[in-house]
């Protein structure tokens, strides 16, 4: 799976074309549970690396995998190798090379990935601007129910744990909507650590603020009778969410919505971009709502 | 030291080039003792990859750093950081993007590095022929003898710890030296698992055999006196070398020699390949040597 030959791998970026590249540590324990379907992490593993290139409207291109592990175990690395794989041609980026060594306690993953964008036209945290719309691709809250009923936060339901785990340890990036948004649209970021914590830094980098639209913002369905205070938790504060949240001119709805059906992705407007500072959240009536206590924090 | 404020990093590619990368995990305990000095852990983090971008005769262009700590110590941190970008800037390596999270124990640490070659022209493990010199840069054996020592597995010696400490800590792979043998070399590698084992991977690869001169192969002055065949295993076999092993045509040991001497890399001449396979180890009669059995074994 790992056996590339040489001490490089070696590929070609297309002339005009910047590279884009991002890496993520993925810790047992930390990132994911220990009892994790080897397949499901596999597909998470390059999944993270992929939304990180969405984010950037980036083409995959190639991706590194460095694997350390306390013992070989030849069936969880070949379930894993399947479901990294099965992205990995998905998405057609191709696994060109690793280091695969052995850990002293628990699995750690690391995962490199190389795409390629026109450099001038990447979509940036700060290319946000006053007038924009806000969008978001898929639907906020089930990784975080999910995440609160595998940490036993939440009471056992095995039926909405069987519901909104696949959106926790699968997740799907819209890298292919991702790229055809270069030129179309502004900023844009994945809500890896929450919406209001990575919209903040939308804002932070552009100088701007925000308003957004609570009852707009899309929610998977399967949560529908969950608790307010819960669900509002979810939706604004709940990581793990690999979808774009991004922002593009008023005149590029149609658009959008018309790249979206080609790229089967779903999207909401949600919000605008507002010259005053600061992410409001708007009521239905119109009125600004207190915001739920911060978002998901590496370090916590 | 990793705020890079975007979902990916971007660089560019010289037109006509093509991107090498190599992405490399070093875990607590296993690739490093928990005691070594930060500042070492972080130049040696950076160079075992650059060592890796040598072998293919690559320039380098950047790197990516995740780090995995069970704690947050700021001053490890800060020595750590330092002793990266020392190296990142001598190497002009500059660092564009990283993940920094907690572990559940042990440090963690995945560097990635790209650098970029003319594709068909990237010195590779198959391409060694019949007749080629084989050449070494720097020295063997001291960082074998130093990994002995800090394992106990020699009795304690202060002074030679002393003398062999920096080359196991502080590799200086010479990736300046290397991007000049493009075009010059033949095949290269680095000798990061022992010189027999290393130099196996290019006579498969290149489907010929080898002839090795024992007493021509460079040796660390600081051994001089210690038992013959705890040096033969040392030189032959011992790892962590980040240091070539290349081969090249016989019309350029000139030109191999000044430009050695530009790049002030210690380049010395120790074999030659042969269309029989098999590696030989020649003595100073001519007449085979017996190998040392293994080399660096990383799930040992």
């Amino acid at each position: 799976m790992l056996g590339v030959g040489d001490d490089c791998a070696l590929f070609s970026v297309t002339p005009g074309m910047q590279l884009a590249t991002s890496t993520d540590l993925l810790i047992e324990g930390r990132h994911f549970f220990s009892d994790v379907a080897p397949f499901a992490l596999g597909h998470k593993a390059l999944a993270v690396n992929l939304s990180d290139l969405a984010a950037m409207g980036a083409r995959p291109l190639a991706c590194l995998l460095g694997i350390s592990l306390p013992q070989v175990d030849h069936d969880w690395l070949q379930a894993f190798s399947q479901g990294f794989h099965q992205l990995s041609a998905q998405a057609a980026c191709p696994l060109v090379g690793g280091d695969t060594t052995r850990s002293n306690d628990g699995i750690v993953i690391s995962v490199t990935v190389m795409g390629e964008v026109a450099g001038d036209q990447a979509l940036r945290r700060s290319a946000a601007q006053a007038g924009d719309d806000i969008w978001l691709t898929g639907t906020l809250g089930a990784p975080d129910i999910a995440l609160r009923l595998l940490q036993k936060r939440l009471p056992a339901d095995a039926a909405l744990l069987a519901a909104v785990r696949p959106s926790l340890e699968q997740p799907s990036p819209p890298w292919a909507f991702a790229q055809r948004l270069v030129g179309v649209a502004h900023a844009a970021l994945d809500i890896s650590d929450g919406l209001t914590q990575d919209l903040g830094h939308i804002l932070a980098a552009s100088r701007c603020g925000a308003e957004l639209e609570y009852h707009r913002l899309p929610v998977a369905s399967c949560l529908d009778g969950l608790d307010d205070l819960l669900m509002r938790q979810a939706i604004l504060n709940g990581g793990d969410v690999y979808q774009l949240c991004f922002t593009a001119p008023q005149k590029q709805r149609q658009h959008i919505k018309e790249l979206a059906q080609q790229t089967k992705v779903q999207v909401t407007r949600v919000g605008r971009i507002t010259t005053d500072s600061g992410l409001r959240i708007l009521d239905p009536q119109g009125q600004a709502m207190a915001l739920p206590a911060g978002g998901y924090d590496h370090f916590s």
